[in-house]
């Protein structure tokens, strides 16, 4: 008889954004009367600009003829989107990122989940805490966590970087070495950062430790402040220690799209195996390209009136923010984040946990959120809003909210 | 210092169409005045159909309004492309499968590389030999393959079931007893198939000895024979041991769309454990969906008006298959497939292997094909063409290999 990834048992209960999608159901099945204002998941609410549009249906009529139709697209993407994302992305900012040391993907959450596979199942994972869930659950699965404790809801075999008030959410350097190291920033959930000068500390340790450093850089079109770094390779050396993985759907809307890339430079081995050769290989046999409509359109996120348009789009969101962010202070709330980032994490009243604040808000005011403690230990007393809703939503829910 | 995981290093050189793409590479930059016919890697080259134009051009438009915007899909697939997927693939051919048992994907490539997750690393799998190399690849990359022999060309912990001429390319139940069984039929490479009692016999021995079926049925479109089960599911019990992974990719041209949907029963169980739950937990955590935009074109493939314009498209690849059989049979070859499947299979002449026919073919004819020893060693002395290119094309090598 066949056995089963015994790891996949040790995983808790349900993915956190399915729970609260159940939540959010059961009570607008029970209120149909009251309409809900969801600024809990992180999707965007707004169409994709013009130029992307305009991009994609140009490329849909190029499959619709047999002279232009493109079948299976190069494992690691389209040259056309690779040349453009290293000079854009990289080399305009002064990092030595060459186009053939991107991966395009169907995005950043499948990126993340897989990038693990390339590690040993004996490597030990350092996370910030709270922490974007995939990171633990797609570590969990491979048997890297060893077990679940429900009282403190860490696993015995996590090394833990709290990131709280009380460190301004900036990680310390952990007391044991991490094999792999996850970072965000902006950092989903908290939507604080850190600055190009910390990031520099974080490389100089995973240097002289031995050790990668995952980065996820998802949020960086949000950032406003000169002194955060939108990419890691901004940090001398990072391309011996460092994975960068980079998403569309946040600066272009693309959650409904799907195109994401990965950036494994040629510099980083592990002794004399490459890095880059192993994820081209993982690509090449368990992947087969992103669609060439999608890469195309990802192109165009590039284009002068596609950077025009979305300069603005990114704008709104960040205006959401600064609702959300003034509206919560006005009402007396302790707020962080969303200077940087399109997330708002506030500390929740006294007497109220995280989910008791989730329900709390759900019932009264009618808006939804993410519970902090769903996304670590320390997130715990905490609650995220995201700016992804629209303005309308946005001021309304922060209406409910101040006369509660 | 971080550790890699070592079985990607246990992985013999590159990924067969890798190879092949480089050997037409440096071929064409030596001869660039010869014109190439490819008729090796499996993509298709007929446009996608109006049908399918129409829906993306559709839903293309509908995101760029914000009433109509659709962010993150469902990780399982939007319900409308599941209902029709149940109706008329499974329902309509009898098979008891619910639209909440499929699982829609970026396609069956990435499905069937990442399936072997759900399983201990302690299993032990069977593959026809010759097979597509993404079953045994992703199983190595997991460590579950024991070590490559070079001059065997097998892995010292998978069992082999060889097709091959002698045994009418019909896989013979194993001595030992696997736990995971990888079938495709009509099979790549060999193009032949087996027929439903056959079959029902490998769904008996799964459900008799405790193995997992998982049965890749991408070319189901080509059957022509009322014999053969487009789906496993046509088997009593299937439902118990089976795992079914489908594509878009073979019947509506989708390979550079991607596509794919995986079925996994809910009757599927090892012990207490749904597998059903597994995979979804997986989707949940490590994908994000498939893009709106895609999963319109998909439904539109189940249009009446796409399934007319598809069934042409078919037909269309059949006529060169057919081609390709007539014309390789009046040069003398021994010739199989082509009937339920767009590839055929031709013993390679005496004294030429797999590689050596690659090579005589590439510069004598300038025509490209797939040498079978790629998919394993019982595909030495063998030979793959595929029936995706065009008409015209087809003809021409058809008329430059007779002439050698």
């Amino acid at each position: 008889m066949y056995q089963i990834n015994d790891n996949y048992q040790k995983l808790p209960g349900s993915y956190l954004f399915s729970t609260i999608a159940k939540k959010v159901a059961a009570f607008t099945q029970a209120n149909p009367d009251r309409s809900v204002i969801r600024l809990g998941i992180g999707d965007v609410t707004q169409p994709l600009v013009p130029a992307v549009i305009e991009a994609m249906h140009k490329a849909v009529d190029e499959m619709a003829d047999a002279a232009t139709f493109r079948g299976y697209a190069p494992d690691l993407g389209y040259e056309f989107l690779r040349r453009v994302i290293a000079l854009e992305d990289y080399r305009k900012r002064g990092c030595a990122i060459s186009e053939d040391e991107i991966f395009v993907s169907d995005g950043a959450k499948s990126d993340s989940g897989n990038i693990q596979e390339l590690f040993s199942t004996d490597c030990k994972i350092a996370v910030t805490d709270p922490v974007y869930p995939v990171y633990v659950d797609s570590n969990v699965m491979a048997g890297r966590c060893g077990v679940y404790n429900q009282d403190t809801q860490m696993w015995s075999n996590v090394i833990y970087m709290p990131c709280t008030r009380e460190n301004g959410f900036v990680p310390e350097f952990p007391k044991e070495t991490p094999d792999l190291i996850y970072l965000c920033f902006p950092n989903n959930p908290t939507g604080t950062t850190v600055s190009r000068a910390k990031l520099q500390e974080w490389v100089d340790y995973a240097n002289e430790k031995g050790s990668v450093i995952i980065y996820d850089a998802a949020y960086e079109a949000y950032i406003t402040q000169e002194e955060v770094a939108h990419s890691i390779y901004e940090c001398k050396g990072a391309d011996t220690c460092a994975i960068e993985i980079r998403s569309f759907s946040k600066n272009a809307g693309f959650t409904g799209v799907r195109l994401g890339f990965t950036v494994v430079p040629k510099a980083l081995m592990c002794g004399s195996v490459s890095l880059h050769t192993m994820w081209a290989r993982r690509h090449g046999t368990k992947y087969n390209g992103a669609p060439y409509i999608m890469q195309r359109a990802g192109e165009a996120v590039y284009s002068e009136a596609g950077k025009a348009q979305l300069k603005e789009q990114v704008a709104c969101y960040m205006k959401n923010a600064a609702v959300i962010k003034e509206g919560l202070t006005a009402a007396g709330y302790e707020v962080y984040g969303g200077v940087n980032a399109p997330y708002i994490w506030l500390k929740t009243p006294e007497r109220m946990n995280s989910w008791e604040f989730f329900d709390y808000l759900l019932e009264k005011a009618n808006v939804v959120g993410t519970p902090g403690s769903g996304f670590g230990p320390s997130g715990e007393g905490y609650f995220r809003l995201t700016a992804f809703g629209s303005y309308e939503n946005t001021v309304a829910a922060l209406e409910r909210i101040k006369k509660l």
